[in-house]
């Protein structure tokens, strides 16, 4: 089949990859549609070194294969993490920090950009008829801006700010506006991006103000103390973006001020997909490359570039 | 009046520094007792480059003129932070944060290293009879330990792990165990002062496993890392520590693993006096020094070193 693959340093397409075989448990899912995220384009940066395979991790397939006979057929997203069930996170509950856990196209698990992959029938969520895959796509962005609501209250009316005009930052923001009644802000660099936030929130090109919450969603280092200068004392500061290498800190800050450093990452599919079967997002267009333009969809300034199977 | 005052650069003794004089709603406190502490020695590194004046900020002293009559010939102890009562901070309940606020012996503020200081009346806090100066000295430190049960909650028997073996350390410990039900471990570098945390507390020099909460009390960037590493997944790094210059974080750790990284600094001094006062810590003996012998007793290597006015 073919695939994209990392071989630690570079990548490129392999036109006659192995397709894989499902375990019991498993399905074997044939990706209509895989998702470039920005964690794709860090891991080409040196974010996981020890990474080898097919990479990508956002997708909307059909199941194949599957000894859970009800998934056959089904047009289905997946989470990510495949946990080992019997470690101290997995009986905690805590899977997806499951201490042996595989990362689906990040960590020991062949990803998404390939014409098939595997996955534990338990991370499988079918897609409900109403969602196209163009939007179903979304599930694992719009999950893993969820998550923040899992973690933080948000007080009626609190101010929130919200760094970075990407993707992320475009999901958290919707996610936000639907399901809290926070006041947003989002600060980003470009104008015509921002522009897409204009429902929902406050926008502005300078950081300025102090806010209760700000959510880092750059996927810079370099936002880091610009972040914490938005933070107010006692208030929250939701880490979003990976990257590779350490960011510099002022923790004498952190202390003084008391504030809340949150790493925030994947979230549940459940309450993703119900937000998008609700029609209440307004998604940005996807666009779609050929698997032998997987460079061109790597390097797409579009809002999301994807990779049709 | 003699004072130990610190011009930017360097520290000395004034013989004749002038008396200060109380505003209305202050009192003058004749100081008995003032002990060091790392952020004192922390301020000769540069930790605030912009202070200047009379150093110090935990004391015990007796109350000399007051316009509160209760106060006057009362021994006390005192809050550090002088709040504006008008800010964002001081209107939320957040007056330790006024973005206005002068700190004692830190900012804007002449501190307790000095025969007399003045603070005001709301921030001082009458000694119970049956506690010695020596033992109510500790009421701030230990407000500060304090502060972090205020902060996270500790499930009965959550592994909690305390880095570093010094006087913050060891306040943390006791408040810990004199106030949860958390496993305590320190860890520490020096067998002799890791002893004193034994009855508490596992103690080790290697730090090793994993803990739900991880409590930096060491006052060094170095081991930030090694905080982080022992944190578990989704668990609370609790910073008490504060010092010159930035420190340098795997930021992808902390938001891959979910990690809350959580600012500590001062805490409310009534549940630390009413500690002290249940007789149930064991505190270390504080070694003395004469004013003229200042530097002494910042270089001393005791558990907790002061100066006796």
């Amino acid at each position: 089949m073919k695939a994209i693959v990392f071989d630690g340093g570079s990548v490129r397409l392999i036109n006659d990859y192995p397709k894989p075989t499902p375990a019991p448990g498993e399905s074997l899912i044939q990706v209509e549609l895989a998702a470039v995220c920005s964690t794709d384009r860090e891991i080409l940066r040196g974010y996981r070194p020890d990474f080898r395979g097919v990479m990508g991790h956002e997708f909307v397939g059909v199941v194949r294969e599957s000894d859970d006979l009800g998934l056959i057929d089904r047009r289905v997203v997946g989470e990510i993490n495949l946990s080992c069930g019997s470690c101290l996170y997995c009986i905690s509950g805590r899977p997806h920090h499951c201490s042996e856990r595989r990362v689906l196209g990040i960590s020991a698990k062949d990803g998404a950009f390939a014409e098939f992959l595997t996955l534990p029938n338990s991370l499988l969520h079918p897609i409900p008829e109403v969602l196209m895959p163009e939007q179903a796509i979304f599930a694992e962005p719009l999950a893993a801006a969820l998550r923040i609501t899992e973690q933080v209250t948000f007080p009626h009316r609190t101010p929130v700010a919200i760094l970075g005009d990407g993707r992320l930052a475009l999901m958290i923001c919707q996610a936000l506006a639907a399901t809290t009644c926070a006041e947003l802000t989002v600060f980003g660099r470009h104008r015509e991006k921002l522009a897409l936030f204009a429902r929902w929130a406050t926008t502005a090109t300078e950081p300025t103000g102090s806010f209760e919450i700000v959510v880092d969603a750059t996927g810079s280092p370099d936002s880091l103390s610009s972040a914490l200068c938005l933070t107010r004392s006692e208030g929250v500061l939701i880490m979003k973006s990976t990257y590779a290498g350490s960011a510099q800190i002022d923790m004498s800050e952190v202390v003084v001020r008391e504030i809340r450093i949150q790493g925030s990452r994947c979230g549940s599919f459940e309450p993703a997909l119900e937000l998008l079967q609700a029609q209440r997002l307004d998604l940005p267009r996807i666009q779609l490359f050929a698997p032998d333009d997987f460079k061109a969809a790597f390097e797409s300034s579009a809002f999301k570039a994807g990779l049709a199977f």
